[in-house]
């Protein structure tokens, strides 16, 4: 069985029930999530041996963090402990015209404060058929950049697909900062992952016609800013989502795959929306695993935007989405119609 | 006061809460429910008097069956005990492009093991006005087909109408063996009420050129389907739900009734789903109504509509709806204006 | 900072869990609440200083009514004690075509026996911007018109804003009596408030071709009242809300402000509808911040509306938008994208 | 079968979850419950047949109130409707030191505008073996007094037993209220039952040596007080608990009963209190069962005192436990050893 | 590190919340369960690797049973699918004198219907160090002592140790079948468990002056069945638990290890219980790893007991205390002081 | 009305529901308090005018922490914000034998950066009467002992009383640097609080014979302590609260103080424990408001026990007793009653 490994920050995520905001809290729901973990989980769910590699602190809490991985099936063997603390985030869950909201609390985590000597890359990508790690974690901590390159490096050495979701976080870095690293680590991607925001804020390149606030999108230019950053960095896959959020309830949803100079586009799905975060990384784990699996490319995004489909219609942050489950939506069946 | 009598299953439901999937959940949100139990308890909040019969285990959680029944007003004195367990089923609510799922936990109850000698159908039946059974109770187990003629027969005995959900279920057996029984009920059936599905699969007799997975849905079909259906088994009424799933969460609902050779539909909603289970019971349930109560068919499917309309709207399996707030809907105020 | 003073009753709101009907419930969700109250509230989130007006029983329940002011700022100098009973509201929450449904128990409350010597109008209004009043108070109790109309005159006295919300209630008075008691208030009334039903039943003056319960809406119409009630009563500022509700779950949101002989429209949304209570007086809210503040008439009714767009998204019946939240909206971004 | 009837109030309980005090709960768990509805909840599951009679305003959650009745198997043919409100208490669950709180929102209940033309009581009487009435149902409005008269009349002459537990509330009249009803109603009375401070308070016979407060309760008193109620009042049975609070967790727990001039006293339990309040009431109940079932004084006061015991350890006001259980405990089995 | 295996079933356990009786619960807490799995549990907390072998349908609920062993770092590389349905109970949680309350509902269960060619037991036992069944597995079905017999040589085969909890259980089998078949293997038993009743019931070998019922438990006895074991057996290790069962809230609790011919007794603990069920399995756990990890008899009877004594004061049936947690209470700290 | 400014940390805490474990949790209860908040709160609730001083940063949670102080009527005029985070803490309750945990997470909090500008004590402690500020505070960051320091200061000048409960924190600084900080700070304390293990470890003054993990408490040696350190800081007033824990359940308290060279103990309680956080502040506002409001010795330090005996039967960190509850208590009716 093929092995994807993750890198990356794992957080306590805390949201008021339902849809309260935080000053009506009494108790908050809990899960631990990150990007990286995200697209483990859901990989393991579709069959897929995973394992997902961060820093953690020793404590009761970063066990809750272990547990949780083991449960869905993603391996723990590579985590590294130290540190003062785990990061943490709050969300408060949107509605109709009134937005969800992230306040981070993930400064001075322990892995944003792992140094380069907390990995060994060569015993971690052994055997591994792609190594993940999503523009968020370059962006954590002094010494991220280089334990990045340094993966990046050694995920070349074994043969290992290396693929990246942009995924611009304001809060972490600046743009010029951003641009500065991802370009650099770009060189080494083979599949690119971006939103309609992330490609213009870390690498500079900006679709033409769009308007994301304003919810105009034109796929034209989604192909051109792929094939742009195909050229420029050399990577096999570039893939988009392409967001059109009528509310915090509704979306449009559909994605864009650019390999060998042609791009295909799936469908586009209206999303009734259940929990909007990790949306992106269920796309990711999606196209992971039709690359991995050696999917034609129409089939590849297809399978991908089924797959984020389905985790928009779910709980927190993981995609527990089955290969079944995704590929009967894939195949046609949208109904929703109860699966006796 | 007329009394309806039911005869099936009642079993446990458990249920994640909100939209966690099975493996999300440290608590199921549970209810006792069953096709005929659910047309009861809807009877009942109609004004009509109900007798629930069915088999159940010698337990506690027998005993929450019975509680629960006669809190919505249902008669319990013809439930019979014995057998081995309370049949159950796990359901995990879908949502958007998720569908709900439902895994049935079933096999063994205690009324798939109830022999002919467990009830009394003359004692059962003195008195009644309607007698309704689903398609799902003689699927149950051995002595079910043979149980369900002897009640057929004893409500003709006693001058009560015959109602029949088709419902096929495709864990319980197999077409060619539903056929085998239900044809042969169906000749004693006054009232045969189906969905999109069952017809076919059931009777054999399938709609022309309407596709349900597709959400095609032709109303001539229906009219054709439902006259075949009237001519073959002689039913003095036979009625439709039309469902187009747009979505787990988003369904367009209506119905037809045919009658003395001519097909009355209803109005066509558009539904925001809370809990799609029980939504044909208690169409069942409004159309038993508006019969025993003696409606005129454009009135009745209306009225059936209407309420489970309402139901859909409502959590767990349960029609709690009134006379006056299914009057209300059907003469027009859908508009979910506050009632003060 | 200028102060705002609401008068009127707080009430206990005790509602089923999600959408459970209220035979379906073990528990209550409870919250403190009133027209006045809340209209307090939003206005304290949005930085104005408030002071909220009524009268208690004297026990431990009205201590949580008076922490919960506090919690979100809202002044609690001037509420009386005495009396029997803290009154309250039971609410089910309704979804697609079934309405959301109140029962109240509100009749023999602390300040349904109220008596003029129960407040020092003076000293309350010392140095207020504004007071405001909802069409709810005047109707609770047999000297709360006469409470009112000394308020009203205090108001006047201390050159204080009176603005009025006509929110008629026909469980408290018959539209008769309202009109009574209300016309004659409606002379010290700045800014009037209404919805598309109370104009006529509160002050006679009806729409022309518009049909609320069918959800015809003409503008036209509002206009015209307006500038009948302007005129009637000196009104500087007259303002409907319009409200076409498609059902329970999802509702068509706009305003108008009629001012200097002009009307002012806002852009209209499409809610999603998480808690529609209370949506009426966090339009209230707006207006009264706008206008307090001297926002232009065109900019004061997209606030106000803007500010009761995502009240509707908000669970209970506070509006706990900020200033920020409410312009981001107003100012476009109605896409409820993450805001991280 | 004998059936027993119980007449009073029924109310909303409104209690924050868990050791929570009012002021920290964001949600009220719920049930309705009043001490004869309580009798009646749990005769009917010892086995007898039960009307519970009272009034209730005509609204959905007196349907709850209903439904909860014939949940737990108790009638409900002889309820009346009218009246403004139901009735409702707050309660706050006390442990260690901290005393449980009720406050009572009862006032303008139906029950407490109740008159004498609202009950039939040869009607509701025929074929009862027993009336039981608490000391609170007198003390609720104007035309209590004189509705009980005509209840403990009618039951004299349909030879029913008629059984009264004293039960003292201060916040519904006063000791000299109180003595002057009460006093003529005992006369009627044919068993008695108070706790350690209602004999005092409302037949003005006091204990000689005990100090309820201070936990000082002297077996002989008990004798004697009941001694003097039968000689006062020809009641053939009176029966006292005996509480030794010491503290709101733990309390000691046991009882006399007095009859035929002879004091027969029950065994003592340590109890771990989950939930205090209806602990009297399940006493009356057990009592009432035996006397009803013809059981000798001491197994009658061990019964009602094992039956009161399972009480206190069950959440809510009803004593839910069945014959089976009270004899197991009765008669030896305190162990609490899992039951499977 | 050493490898236990547990063999036996795993149930789905449904719990009313707090201390809800069975009809009083609108919600189940839930927990997936067994005798060996909660051993396995147990141990990998405590350090060791442990893999639960069993049978499970195919389906998601059997999906969770998995994910919960990998949660808490339990193998589930051995699992078998097949069969109708997962196994079930529900579970009355009692207190003071009310007992708890189980009803099974564990017939027709995948392992039930388990035959010896379901498991490879060479395999499954390569490089174990302990093999651990309780006496419930062979209870199960019909092939199940086979199965038993198979795994138990394959143990001797592999010189694993196998150790064996009694844990009679009276719905599963008769006395005289227990006896039978338990007779049989206790032949190839290393560590024999049990409680104060299992030794009489399922090998004849009864205590001689203990009266369980009424509390009275003779540490003498103890020691002398012990010894009739041992030598009856040949076991090289005798352990008994020793319950003293106050109420269903309050226990004393300790247990007695014999080996070598010498008994050796631990302290005695009162317990607050939280959670009784699986206190019998967290003292297998205990004793299981003292003995694998080579405890001197008293310091491993010492640590068994400590282990159990933290499982009772637990949620669920778990025993989730690590080594350290553990060590500190058996070193003298039950002051449970706050850890900081 | 007098006024108390607490000054120091509040902290999100997060604990499971109930006596879950961390690993079992799917949410977290929630609330914000710190150990001079929690007095402040205490106080507030018995009627004195507080004000909380503390540094937040500036987002959602903070505003939740500000609100919770509002609903409690403590003052949060003085609030300085700006640094990165709040602090938090995890909270696992403990039951019988298993002990409470809780792990820190308050490293880079907003107030561990704060530094001497961030706070005018002048203006804050203008018309003071006292000044509370707990041993955690200077230990918080490497300003934090001098910002303490100016605040005593000023507090002198304004004739503020001084209080201190030493609280020794050993996450947060060594005996060594506490002893360092403390003992120049306790030259300015005049009223100083501690228990059991605090005087030593910060002091450096410990008992004789008490060995407070065995729990042997010699009542001889708080004597000694407190006439050491009121000898040795010039403290008018020393107080020890005397906890003996039998479990994390079952607690004995008691207190004394020291005050004019004579020792005053209060009454021994035994506590049955709903929440142990904040046991200690709740001692520490009881003796603070008595101490203010002028109680003679043995009253001051009877009303502190009883107070903070309250609190232990309370949910969460704060103590929500009245004065009225308190005084109930100090006089005699610990029988925790219900009050009616």
């Amino acid at each position: 069985m093929k092995t994807v490994v993750g890198f990356g920050e794992i957080m306590l995520r805390l949201s008021p029930p339902g849809y309260h905001r935080f000053l009506q809290a009494n108790s908050f729901d809990i899960n631990f999530t990150g990007a990286e973990a995200n697209v483990c989980v859901s990989l393991s769910r579709m069959g897929l041996k995973t394992e997902c590699v961060t820093k953690l602190p020793l404590n009761d809490i970063a066990d809750c963090v272990i547990a949780t991985l083991r449960k869905f099936g993603v391996g723990t063997a590579h985590i590294t402990h130290g540190g003062d603390r785990l990061g943490s985030y709050y969300l408060e869950r949107g509605a109709s015209q009134r937005p969800s909201k992230v306040i981070y609390d993930r400064k001075y985590s322990a892995i944003s404060q792992a140094v380069r000597e907390d990995f060994n890359w060569d015993t971690i990508l052994e055997g591994a058929a792609l190594l993940h790690v999503s523009g968020i974690t370059p962006a954590l901590g002094e010494e991220l950049p280089a334990i990045c390159r340094d993966a990046f490096a050694a995920a070349k050495r074994h043969r290992a697909l290396v693929s990246c979701d942009l995924n611009y976080r304001k809060n972490l870095w600046t743009p010029q900062r951003a641009k500065e690293v991802m370009t650099e680590l770009a060189g080494m991607v083979d599949i690119m992952i971006g939103n309609e925001e992330d490609a213009e804020k870390v690498l500079g390149i900006a679709p033409k016609h769009s308007d994301v606030i304003k919810g105009v999108l034109d796929p034209a230019d989604y192909e051109q800013v792929a094939s742009e950053i195909a050229g420029a960095y050399g990577c096999g896959a570039v893939a988009f989502t392409m967001r059109t959020s009528l509310s915090a309830s509704d979306n449009l949803w559909k994605a864009m795959l650019y390999k060998d100079g042609k791009a295909y586009f799936s469908k586009e799905y209206r999303l009734h929306i259940v929990d909007r975060v990790g949306g992106g990384d269920s796309f990711s784990a999606g196209l992971i695993y039709a690359i991995v699996e050696g999917y034609e490319p129409q089939r590849a995004v297809d399978f991908a935007v089924a797959a984020s489909c389905l985790k928009h219609a779910t709980e927190l942050d993981f995609n527990l989405s089955t290969l079944e489950e995704i590929a009967a939506l894939m195949d046609g069946d949208g109904s929703g119609r109860v699966q006796r």
